[in-house]
């Protein structure tokens, strides 16, 4: 891609014609302003390198800037909020990053047809309480919710607790206005819950990460919201019997909308950042958080002293159900501060986001502290164990010790493609994962897909340098 | 595609290279017994020229088929139950059909990962029924699936009543093995539910038409099974207050399982076929059969009573809830009659499956009898309202009339785009409405697609003549 910025260097011509397509105030070119588009939330990952920042404030507009830098040789990089694990966003090749936030309309919610019509840069959380307010309801729940962008989403395929039986974003996206790497708009997808005409273009674009169309507006499913949830908090004596008790869940007849597994050391990160879980820590060294939702108080209920039962059968110590919704936000909470409350637990963390099949879930969460006992580093997991996701987390305290994290990484990614698993449940393969794509795709599927992307962007213009390797 | 056939007549290495390759027992070539796999089950389809058929017993025979047909330039379409209704497996230009029935065994299901791996023959129903035995659920149920086949149900992304809550075949696809034009075997997708690591291909190969690649076997998402429903029987004066009320029952905060329509010309030719609805046709002019699951009975009787009350203040006249099993088959058995029973209401039958948004579907139906007054032809509908998705059946004794249905068609396809619809919700484009894609898809969508048909397979091999124009 050096081509690209080499292209740039020597084009005046590319930046009065942007100064004709966008207004002064929406480009950024002061260096130290642009570092802020150069870098997302991935650890340890050098800031990129972009020519310029441009808020984008109409699809046509986009579509202007992408015949622009097409003309001109000149890599695009999209960017949402900035929120991303993995990269996705961060710009190489001296391109340009295209912010999309400024593009944050909720169009229409259509309570007819249960579905929302928005911009790429509609805030998540913003767009699950206007649906809410409605009565209905918009399932996937990244925990950065209250920033990320639902461009991003789509970029990234996001998800988060409620997958087990909500599922990703791509399960919630009819259609996409998108901008192809030609400058041309085109809309894919449908306006409908069904359909099946042509190849499914709107799939094949979520979890894209931007490098096959820039998308603009997307249009989205929406169900009812349940009218009602039950909450357990269940304690056990040991990861392997949690997990163990995951899978006793879900064959028993009931799909919960999470379960979500804290660990040893992710408790004890917890007490040590003064949050008391409602349990003592001896004997129980793993907990986990279950929901279920339905349509009545009453199933729910039964529902959720059914799947007590079934955990107190595979071992739970101790079962808590949520009497009320300060208890039930209480249980959230605990998840919730587990990645900070780790991240305090030494001066460095990196934080894995990993998936094995449900069953091989515990050898892979003992591997993982083995693992660490090998490299001499402390580690803990949790996550979304009822999708088989874990974060796997590996704290140190001093930078030198990236090489033995790096080793680490290594062995735990290479363990996680022989158990039948993958690089990457919802943070994206980004820059962060394309050393190690080729760990868990062969060759020829890597062939593939660069053929496939060439067939989009012929010139590579779109998010240069992501997630295939060239 | 001449070349195609062109390529075959003057090679006669080709047959002497493919009888190595197949037992003679597995080539069928004899051309009246070839004839039946040179159709499906789409009315007033011709039927397509086939060079040969062969029955594939494994990915590696597929694989060493493909390298041979590439060599000679013969096309290949795959075919399953040919249950289809768009042609999708009918071959066009002396292709070779592929006949992967064969391949129908039930790999493995695993209870504690949710999964089934099966090979791409196996029967849906067989799948269906070897799961239930578990105390699992395969949701995706089209009519045929006593016959389907799972690769066919993956060409066409196949659904059936249950999408609207449970969704279509693709939402349960994980992984796939396919063979690649170039005769490579590829493993795309993942083994978990949820993974983001490069392009969806799985996504974009279900619903391709064979097209893009020949699926061998599919690893497939499975579900607790729902321990309880409850179905219910709605007749309304119109069939506009049928769809009205579905709308209310859809945003009345729960989720059915299906929402099935059956309008005055339905109903009464279930009559004329020897079948009693349990209520009187005047004044019903339309009905709803409704079903939801859950996890105890309780519930959904609690949930169908709410559903009723939402209908009867939408203006059901009568609201039947089943209170056995015998009832609820008594109820499903109009509703599976339904194609047989409007089938003998004239010699002739086309069934058209269009979708549009459900709030524009009261206008589409209305639309559907006002058309077939003014060509003078016979209408009713019915079908999946749940998801805005009818099944608009023409009707007419006299082969004579097939330029005005044809007209008729015409009009309904550019009234379905019109409302924001989709030309197929569950069938396919297949050979049958290829010429109405480019209603619906743009240009600039026609071209990107012919590219990535381009990337997949550059000779066109794959099932050649398929719904992009060329």
């Amino acid at each position: 891609m050096t081509a690209v910025a080499a292209g740039l260097q020597s084009s005046d011509g590319f930046w009065s014609a942007l100064s004709k397509l966008v207004n002064e105030r929406h480009i950024v070119r002061d260096p130290e302003a642009l570092l802020a588009f150069c870098k997302d939330e991935t650890p340890f990952l050098p800031p990129g390198h972009a020519c310029a920042a441009v808020f984008a404030q109409s699809t046509e507009q986009v579509s202007a800037i992408v015949r622009l830098c097409a003309e001109h040789g000149v890599g695009i990089t999209p960017r949402g909020a900035g929120t991303g694990k993995s990269g996705g966003a961060v710009p190489v090749s001296n391109s340009l990053v295209l912010s999309l936030q400024p593009m944050n309309r909720i169009l229409h919610i259509d309570t007819q047809n249960l579905s929302a019509h928005v911009e790429a840069g509609v805030v998540l959380g913003d767009l699950q309480n206007a649906v809410a307010a409605r009565g209905l309801y918009y399932p996937p729940d990244p925990a950065s919710f209250r920033w990320c962008t639902i461009g991003g989403n789509v970029a990234e395929n996001a998800s988060g607790p409620s997958s087990v039986k909500y599922g990703c974003t791509r399960d919630y996206v009819l259609g996409l206005k998108c901008v192809l790497a030609s400058g041309d708009i085109v809309w894919c997808g449908k306006h409908t819950t069904k359909g099946v005409t042509g190849y499914d273009l709107t799939s094949l674009i979520c979890g894209s990460e931007g490098t096959l169309a820039l998308v603009t507006e997307v249009l989205l499913r929406l169900l009812p919201r349940p009218a009602a949830r039950a909450t357990s908090l269940m304690g056990f004596a040991s990861a392997k019997q949690a997990i163990d008790a995951t899978c006793a869940l879900l064959g028993g007849g009931i799909l919960p909308v999470c379960i979500e597994l804290m660990d040893q050391g992710t408790l004890k990160a917890l007490v040590r950042s003064g949050m008391s879980p409602p349990f003592k820590l001896d004997p129980i060294a793993a907990a986990l958080l279950v929901e279920c939702d339905g349509d009545t108080d009453a199933a729910v209920h039964e529902v959720m002293v059914r799947l007590a039962s079934v955990a107190e059968r595979a071992g739970a110590c101790e079962v808590l159900v949520a009497q009320s919704e300060a208890e039930r936000r209480a249980f959230w909470s605990l998840r919730h501060s587990l990645s900070e409350a780790t991240r305090r637990l030494a001066k460095h963390k990196v934080s894995e986001d990993i998936v094995v099949p449900r069953a091989q879930l515990a050898e892979m969460v003992a591997y993982l502290k083995s693992l660490g006992e090998r490299h001499g580093l402390q580690t803990c997991a949790f996550g979304h164990v009822g999708d088989g996701n874990v974060h796997a987390q590996v704290l140190f305290d001093d930078a030198s010790d990236q090489p033995r994290v790096e080793a680490l990484l290594d062995e735990l990614f290479r363990k996680t493609v022989e158990l039948g698993g993958t690089l990457t449940g919802e943070h994206g393969v980004g820059l962060a994962k394309m050393p190690y794509l080729a760990l868990e795709q062969s060759n020829e599927l890597l062939l593939l897909q660069q053929r496939l992307k060439a067939a989009f962007d012929p010139k590579g213009t779109l998010n240069p340098g992501k997630f295939l390797p060239s």
